[in-house]
């Protein structure tokens, strides 16, 4: 199979997302140039000192008009004004692909901002989470051996999912397709529903006001508390030191998904406190037990 | 000080936490002669051989007969039976403290088993997680540095509550004392839960049998699910490893605050929940902000 070289390719959003998709094709040899667009001046400097990118666009109309692929790699919550921004000056030919962590509605912003542009439209989502930020952050290797799923859509056309697929490929990611909506359940379960209650947990700690709050008859302060977490707690809830602009904007994206699974995992806890409140050893036991042999497999499964 | 060194120390449960403790108070100084009483026979063997006891007991009443300090390092579960055994063989002078997870019910057990022993029982929590366990995980500086928990009685004589601090402080631990109720609120809100909603989680996850599954309509088995779960879910998740066993007695042992946290914890999940129903990103934001900076001055903080 020849590796395919794209001529231009167009970045919205250098962070450690795009950075990182630049870097990587850069480094597979398959891009021969790269224009980034953002907001912040120092940090598309950055991006360009760090080689991610080749230059600045200075408008929009100029970047996009001899374009190949447009990659847009912002906080989900932008998706829609960013279409509207890039629509007039996209060629029919241009593919344009994306990074949001959720699928249905960046595709319903799609059906609306990109409407005459579907057959090029690729959604997708590499499944790669970092704590970090902003293209200093941006590494050659984020992709490799990750997920990376593409939901097309009855629209996207043959060619377009396949060359999306190869760029992804050569960034050395696990390239799966699969509806959006199978891709936003998937990720409720597995990553905004544990990010939920990892914030919730921590906001159940700290911010408790007195009303119905099981410290209050001895007086203990939040502080006192997490004086006295150990590990686990710090694992348990590192997620919740994630960015809460984005992931704002990735629970309202995919938050009647998200709550009809608060809801199955509210009935699960409720089943547990039974168990509790019946002093049934026996259950209890089975549960942990069941739940830690599945987390065994899953790890020794996981490269 | 006066380092006061002690004749014999008698380890019951020479696992993790009291093959620790043996080595820790060796390497101090603070022990002359320490005596093993266990139910594996390899495991005891193997805790000799490391040099943790000098001694595997051969039988309980001549192991008490002449010692200064009994260290109960059991299973909660395990607490009533073990001090029904010990109580007919302690002299009045022997000190008998403890390591269980959970104070309230440790004490309940030793006002019915130890009800002569009162005066000289202290007990204590090393709040020092590990995922390793028996005495081949044991170190001397487990307890470095971490909190240890004295929850004495009415009864305790200052005496022994001197010996018991001297003691941990010279495991190299941060002793703190409060009350029982105060301990158990406590850990269950920093330990017990986050224990209780990640093994609900994988079981969540895992265990789905269909009945109001969200998954269900999409045929979503589990092994799908945790293939695109990441670093976040698995940190989340990595005390859903712990022991079943354990972890049973500690829930059932601490059930009652356990409970009432897990009911308020529903409700701010339930409280979360309705801004996103409400599509209330300012409110989401704020909660999710606020958690990230108490988390983070909590880090911050920690040694």
């Amino acid at each position: 199979m020849a590796n395919v070289v794209i001529n231009k390719l167009v970045i919205i959003g250098v962070g450690l997302i795009g950075g990182s998709f630049a870097l990587a094709l850069r480094k597979a040899g398959r891009v021969s140039h790269i224009t980034g667009v953002g907001r912040s001046r120092e940090n598309m400097e950055r991006a360009r000192d760090l080689g991610a990118i080749d230059e600045i666009a200075s408008d929009l109309s100029s970047a996009l008009k001899d374009a190949d692929v447009v990659f847009l790699a912002i906080p989900v919550g932008q998706t829609g004004q960013t279409m509207t921004q890039i629509a007039p000056h996209l060629r029919p030919g241009t593919i344009v692909t994306d990074a949001g962590s959720t699928k249905q509605n960046v595709i319903s912003a799609a059906r609306v901002h990109l409407a005459e542009h579907l057959h090029n439209f690729v959604p997708g989502h590499p499944v790669a989470g970092a704590e970090l930020s902003g293209a200093s952050a941006a590494s050659p290797e984020l992709f490799r051996d990750k997920n990376l799923v593409l939901t097309p859509i009855d629209e996207t056309s043959e060619t377009a999912l396949k060359r999306v697929t190869e760029l992804w490929q050569a960034c050395g990611a696990q390239v799966s397709q699969m509806s959006a909506r199978r891709h936003d359940k998937i990720l409720a379960a597995v990553s905004h529903l544990p990010h939920v209650l990892a914030f919730t947990l921590m906001s159940y700690i700290c911010c408790g006001n007195g009303t119905g709050d099981p410290m209050h008859d001895e007086e203990i302060i939040p502080s006192e508390l997490l004086r006295f977490a150990g590990s686990g707690f710090r694992d348990f809830t590192r997620i919740a030191g994630s960015s809460p602009e984005m992931w704002r904007d990735i629970c309202l994206g995919n938050r009647e998904e998200l709550c009809k699974q608060i809801d199955v995992y509210q009935r699960e806890l409720t089943a547990l406190r039974e168990m509790l409140v019946n002093d049934d050893g026996k259950a209890l036991e089975k549960t942990f037990a069941e739940s830690r042999e599945w987390r065994k497999q899953w790890l020794e499964g996981t490269p």
